[in-house]
């Protein structure tokens, strides 16, 4: 039994930058996967868009997937938007239920910082009205309101975000044994 | 680094019956999830059907939740009917580019043994005509020509098919640490 390590936050806030330092720190010592939301969802739910119900639906989704990876062992990271806290909510129970631990990680930025790193360029595509629902700029984002942890990016390095959730998660674990 | 054990054959030829005993003699020394093929599609393909494509495509991506697992140490059973030889062959090269084992157990059955017990009833709705492209009734199924273990089980008890089974992983298990 081990656990889900979910990095919510706007496009661009550093969940997957920080996930995959995170995994490369955990894995020596126990079995780590990344659950990439852009990967998983191409490889597996491609039939799923961006309206509400679509994005709960890819977390419901996805949650069962970390909860089925999470049960045989092996610590899920998953940087995954999740903009909904009802659907965040609904993948802890799960996990609780199931005896899995949760923890919760708001990579929080503001969307002036998100909009000037903008890796995938996608906020420069909602600004020229290429795509619409693009979360935090036009589109719904409910921030967490008790996160196990809370890391503002545009305040600590992504060495500093790492190393404090790293240590979260091995402290975790140990408690776990 | 682990394996994947794929079940395939008719409905009602025992897959499920075997995949569960055996998952049961192997969990005590390794974790073992079953994915099982009604409640994947369930809980994480409700797209998808029963056309060539759609059965090729849900064999693809169980394939693909099996490597996961299977790369994180997890021994996978598959008891999941995957009709068409191409698309397991597909999963095989998948597993085995990845360094990942991949063992093709035949649920070997004739046709009237499989109507005979009919364990969801779906032959004697085939037969009414309510649903139709079931599998080895009216719908392909591409026996494997060379599996890793081919259980003819209206010739062997479910308890003697599972001990081969069980064996076989056992043995592929040692062999590889």
């Amino acid at each position: 039994m081990s656990l889900t390590v979910w990095l919510t936050g706007l496009p661009s806030s550093g969940k997957s930058t920080i996930a995959s330092a995170v995994a490369d720190r955990i894995r020596p010592v126990r079995a780590t996967e990344i659950l990439d939301g852009d990967v998983i969802r191409r490889e597996f739910f491609p039939e799923l868009g961006y309206s509400k119900d679509d994005r709960v639906e890819n977390v419901r989704r996805i949650g069962g997937m970390a909860a089925m990876l999470a049960r045989n062992g092996v610590v899920v990271i998953v940087p995954v938007i999740a903009p909904y806290r009802s659907a965040r909510e609904a993948v802890r129970r799960q996990h609780q239920d199931s005896g899995l631990g949760f923890v919760e990680v708001f990579v929080d930025a503001d969307l002036d910082t998100c909009m000037s790193r903008d890796v995938k360029g996608l906020y420069r595509r909602a600004v020229d009205g290429e795509i619409s629902g693009l979360t935090g700029y036009n589109d719904p984002y409910e921030p967490p309101e008790d996160p196990e942890v809370h890391l503002v990016t545009p305040h600590s390095s992504p060495e500093a975000c790492t190393d404090r959730l790293a240590e979260f998660i091995n402290q975790r674990l140990e408690s776990r044994v």
